[in-house]
């Protein structure tokens, strides 16, 4: 069995390491051959809108998926011509525009903060006055990372953060003080079979992932259950196959829905040691239509992102009960070249190590 | 960093999904491409015995080490001279021989069944005075999987087996009623690190590994505390950098050594998702001279072979609370396919899983 990812890094990478124990081959398109994923299939290097390269790609495969969401649709609906793609197209083009995304959380009655379409300064000045400020001004597509948006925290900050981001589709949204982001990772099979892993409690670092908890400190029953019922809903709307994170916003005991992404996720990447099955592994079970494996948790997890740079991988070795993940990358500002994961069968006992880790390695999270 | 390997099989393959997320690369020697390391680097094919491919096969790496121990000592004294390669020809050299590894035991202190050299039938009939009967008469090299062997009930077996084994160095060794076979996986890094992973209990069928449980039933700390010791006798004395495995016979409450397996070995396959570090990158942490890692269980693990044939692997995933590993290699009688993997948290919750488990793919080893 062969499978094709749209996309090369170190998403396709995890995928590929734990695909190979069940016996999957892995061809993975990707805008250049040098990309994490070389280490667990072949690449094909190519333009996702280049017809010619897309049929090459698809060549023997049996079926293909995706590790990055920001593909094309277009592309996804050729593949889909010839070879089961999933998740498919449907899932792709609500989660890469903001506006339809937002939409349909509400349609589903997923909580979600105030938000309108903004295309023009006329439509800027309506959309402040249903959502109000502080707001945050965004592209509805292509953005990632906390780029592409701009927080107004008073009305003459309008005209500016529009020329910033200007002659794009947009969106404003109610710029929402909350205590936290959690995330919830859910995975959905191609027969319908649905889990959940636990919620997962995430912090960010000049606007990129830095640390995630799972699972998260402090969640009741009650909040855990309700965030299922969110993600059952829009899988189910969806007719998702594969692993699909939301993030939500905690703000007084209440989820609200910030985004979703159609694949695998930074914030499960504690489960490759931390859950009996790892959220790649379940990504392949569900998109293959195999049963789900248990997304039970062997403990409590923490996963530190390496981001730019990171100690040589034999200092990171010396960590005591420290599962080390490097990508392969060149080290560049901003860029996530690893993860590091512990798990403790405590609470006490993961604060106490997570403690000494992101000392060694990022000391400005400690005491986080 | 890229590490050689020589030999591309299953091993070479978990070794290079364990080391992918360290950071490493990896190239194979084997005699073909289509081996199961293909899946996680490059296959360079070729013999041992080819000057010019071990050239090519060295070129550039930092390190070559080996997932087979049948490697020609002459291949690792031609690499040596332009790379370190380890665990090193010492150390093959004592594990390719029976009579040498049967030496060192004794020297070492470490209990092992009676035993002597066989070339020819008047040293047959001395080896039968000394070791008695009944006996196993075995090549001195190159046997595995009970191969190469053959038991001598009574003085009459000695012509025949001497005939279907001759022509060959021999050893005669006392045969050993024992109870069980027990291993114990150590691992040495470079610079002299030592540690051990609890003993394990083995099952054969056809002389195949067929079922590893660890820890061992019943194993008391003085047992355990005896195996430790004649490792770190042993993997002293060769100098040895890498995990090496050595069983045991356990008979009335005490250790006979068996013999030894340079290199990662199919009883510590549990240690993937049973144990803080798996085997396979404690190897590769030790031959690269980093710290070890924990070589602590996560539970009570089972390990089970998948040998000659196994059901598809979306049936195998089916199996609650398993961890599926194929192999990617063609079906055949006797062949080792793949392993599953079973970790709980209580020896009573394995052995129902392990039952389960068993009468689905292996039903002749359910109750055993």
């Amino acid at each position: 069995m062969k499978l094709g990812v749209l996309g090369g890094g170190q998403l396709g990478r995890m995928l590929g390491l734990a695909g190979i124990p069940l016996g999957l081959r892995f061809r993975f398109l990707d805008a250049s051959a040098e990309v994490p994923a070389a280490a667990v299939g072949e690449v094909h290097a190519g333009a996702y809108t280049d017809l010619a390269a897309l049929a090459r790609f698809a060549a023997g495969l049996d079926l293909v998926t995706l590790e990055f969401e920001n593909v094309p649709a277009d592309a996804c609906r050729t593949l889909a011509r010839t070879l089961p793609v999933l998740p498919g197209a449907r899932a792709l083009a609500e989660a890469q525009d903001r506006l339809r995304e937002k939409t349909l959380f509400r349609e589903l009655g997923i909580p979600v903060p105030r938000f309108a379409p903004v295309d023009d300064a006329t439509s800027l000045q309506r959309a402040l006055g249903e959502v109000g400020l502080p707001a945050v001004l965004k592209t509805r597509r292509l953005g990632y990372d906390g780029k592409g948006q701009v927080v107004l925290r008073e009305a003459a900050d309008a005209v500016p953060a529009l020329a910033a981001l200007g002659g794009r589709e947009l969106i404003l949204e109610e710029w929402i003080p909350f205590e936290r982001e959690l995330s919830l990772l859910a995975v959905r099979s191609r027969g319908g079979a649905l889990a959940c892993y636990p919620l997962v409690e995430n912090q960010h670092r000049g606007g990129i992932l830095a640390l995630s908890r799972s699972p998260a400190r402090g969640i009741t029953p009650a909040l855990e259950q309700e965030a299922d019922r969110h993600a059952r809903a829009l899988l189910e709307r969806l007719e998702y196959a594969g692993v699909l994170a939301i993030e939500f916003f905690q703000r007084d005991g209440r989820l609200l829905a910030n985004e979703i992404a159609p694949r695998v996720h930074n914030s499960g990447h504690w489960t490759i040691e931390g859950a009996v099955t790892s959220q790649f592994e379940n990504h392949l079970r569900a998109v293959l239509g195999w049963p789900l494996g248990d997304t039970a948790p062997r403990g409590h997890a923490a996963m530190i992102n390496l981001v730019g740079t990171h100690p040589p991988a034999a200092e990171l070795a010396r960590l005591p009960r420290t599962h080390v993940h490097l990508y392969g990358k060149e080290p560049r500002a901003g860029r996530k070249l690893g993860h590091l994961t512990l798990v403790e069968a405590s609470p006490s006992e993961l604060e106490r190590h997570l403690d000494a880790v992101l000392r060694a390695v990022r000391p400005e999270l400690a005491g986080a």
